[in-house]
């Protein structure tokens, strides 16, 4: 790996003080996989009869863990489980010898937690095709069980962390039936970033109860709107993976809760704007809104479309006010669009309206907007009622450099 | 537009000389349309007679010249013909006011030229979302009228760069029943290029004798696996355009000519390449090819897939033979895939087969292949007999310093 980057000058102030959650504790180690002098490997342990739901990467090529994780899902919930992640290697088109590498760790694993292995799930991130030094994650596995600890949970977010800048971690509270019920999640991410599945990885820890069937649902639709709405850079990880715990220590059942849903939804939004935050040699953090397509999925498609578009991120790098490139990107989207019937803004700046540049508009408005840090812009179609949300970063020489030397 | 880039390092070393093709005559003249002290439009025109065949961007929000070009298509040949082309302003996304330019543009050209004015096609390249000045082209069309001349295609070449480093230029001869018959084209574009139609303007002249609409089959025909072959950044241009004009004036009957469909399919192709060869910032030319897949179709999905993703891109200007980026872009892709029968070639060196590296690879092989100018991914999917071949260039510093800062 190169020189590690500098902070993203989108990162949060500080990483937020997580609520312990009762029933998942965590650890971390410096194995060495790859990286030297941090830790590398985190394990959490949760609590028997916790509830697991998770989505993963759609990609044909994707990791041994992700293929072991998915066939472990909605497995029976009697026993314990943990989660074993490390950073440095993703263990990714490894052949035989990544499902070899797999199962070592997780029968470790199972052996060290007292969990069954078909509870354990792990993740690998980093070098795709290398052999992963699972012998290394093995050695380590003792010390992460004696050093368990329900506050270690920002060392986990450290320790898998690859090129990303700062470690990411978003929580809620909610009350059901005079209980407070805790969400705490944390992610790293922050290239080979875009929406299909959870595009990087993310654990989020609540002491709700929830039964399996119902977390797996609400998780899969949340997702959605969430992960599956953020882009860096339109490539897909082989890896990504988000698994969601609930422990059920509170007692409080949240099934059904309307207030826990939005709770879960919002650590899961908190959690995917800051990985767009720490895209890689991200400057700016914009927010792409869509309506008046003739579907939500239309919209999406165009919203994307905007996002991923080079020239779009490229003159938004550039803080220039380019709507012609909003243009180009949702005429080549494939989603229905009518040019006269358009309109575009960038921040509260009307930029284009019925296939032409707004009576109104003033340039150097627009060009105000582009200064900050955080832009909008929004796009009515206007064809329909279809709407659709998403966020990305610019393109930057940032991005060209860390990715142009990131493995040799 | 800022500083012109410098020439691009994968430009071929000279203008090709063009055959003079009986039939067409040239001018290019300096408008100032944008640019100042180099020639902005080109005026092409075409005896009575011509057969003209086309392809067109099929973006929702293309521009002016592109709708009334299409409108035109087809129409009778009886009349002379006219291509009028200006740079450094679209005419795309400028409402009623483009359809007014171009309508005032084809009337002085058709009464100048002496051709009918559903012959006059135009087009505009530059900047989108501004007005036309198109006073300033039609003050130059008496000069442009008055200096045709059949050896000025390579002015005309000239005349339509933007943010081209060099002009564009092929040919290609062939006989027909004792006739020599000869195809000369020009070419622009180097940025918002991706394959969904021509993707840049093309101009292509023969003074075969080919009936419309065969000529129109065999140019859609040949454009799959030429123009839509290519991509430098995925974007696709509101102003694609791909004019192929058959004067006729050889005599020789081309309609059913197999050596004439290999001479035009070599003409468009080389074309093709040297877009790729000017793509903004390129320093590396990277021809894709996919084998093994379910059909042609996905193959090409893959081939595309890899050709745009940003990972590939930026490993490829790094001169990084990482080929977990190719495994990733190819597990992205949405077309069939199974990991463990993928096989991939960096030039001749066999990287990876059966999921997992191969057991000969030597990085160092595969690096210097990488540090070539002229680069080749091959990847066999193992599933079928689909093929397809694209060609792209990298994603370096370049693309971003001539994008971040074009319009401002």
């Amino acid at each position: 790996m190169a020189e590690p980057a500098p902070l993203s000058p989108l990162a949060p102030a500080t990483f937020p003080d997580l609520p312990l959650i009762d029933g998942v504790t965590f650890a971390a180690a410096a194995a060495g996989v790859k990286y030297h002098g941090r830790g590398d490997v985190m394990l959490a342990v949760l609590r028997p009869g916790t509830s697991i739901a998770g989505v993963f990467t759609r990609s044909s090529t994707r990791s041994a863990p992700v293929l072991d994780c998915q066939a472990k899902l909605g497995g029976e919930a009697s026993g314990g489980a943990a989660f074993l992640v490390n950073s440095g290697n993703a263990n990714a088109f490894t052949g035989r010898h990544g499902t070899a590498s797999v199962r070592a760790i997780t029968q470790a694993v199972s052996a060290v937690a007292s969990v069954p292995e078909n509870r354990v799930f792990t993740a690998s991130t980093g070098v795709i095709g290398e052999p992963l030094a699972h012998d290394r994650i093995i050695d380590v596995l003792d010390d992460l069980s004696a050093a368990q600890d329900s506050d270690k949970i920002k060392d986990a977010a450290l320790a898998i962390m690859t090129t990303d800048t700062f470690p990411k971690g978003a929580f809620a509270q909610t009350e059901i039936d005079g209980t407070t019920v805790s969400i705490a999640g944390i992610a790293k991410g922050s290239g080979m970033i875009a929406p299909d599945m959870a595009t990087m990885l993310v654990y989020i820890f609540t002491d709700a109860l929830v039964d399996q069937a119902a977390l797996q649902s609400l998780v899969s639709t949340l997702n959605e709107t969430t992960f599956n709405c953020i882009t860096v850079d339109s490539d897909t990880s082989t890896s990504d993976s988000l698994l969601v715990a609930a422990t059920g220590a509170s007692g409080a059942d949240a099934t059904k809760s309307e207030s826990f849903r939005a709770a879960l939804r919002e650590v899961m939004l908190r959690l995917a704007h800051q990985v767009v935050r720490d895209g890689e040699g991200a400057t700016k953090f914009v927010e792409i809104k869509v309506t008046g397509a003739t579907s939500d999925a239309e919209a999406k498609t165009h919203a994307l479309s905007v996002a991923n578009s080079p020239l779009v991120k490229t003159a938004i790098a550039g803080e220039d006010a380019n709507w012609g490139r909003v243009v180009m990107a949702i005429g080549k989207s494939g989603a229905a669009a009518d040019r006269d019937k358009l309109s575009i803004r960038f921040g509260d700046v009307l930029v284009a309206e019925s296939g032409w540049v707004s009576p109104g508009y003033s340039e150097d408005d627009a060009a105000a907007h582009m200064k900050g840090q955080n832009l909008s812009i929004a796009v009515d179609v206007g064809l329909g009622t279809g709407t659709a949300t998403v966020w990305t970063c610019d393109l930057s020489h940032g991005y060209i450099s860390i990715n142009a030397d990131y493995r040799s």
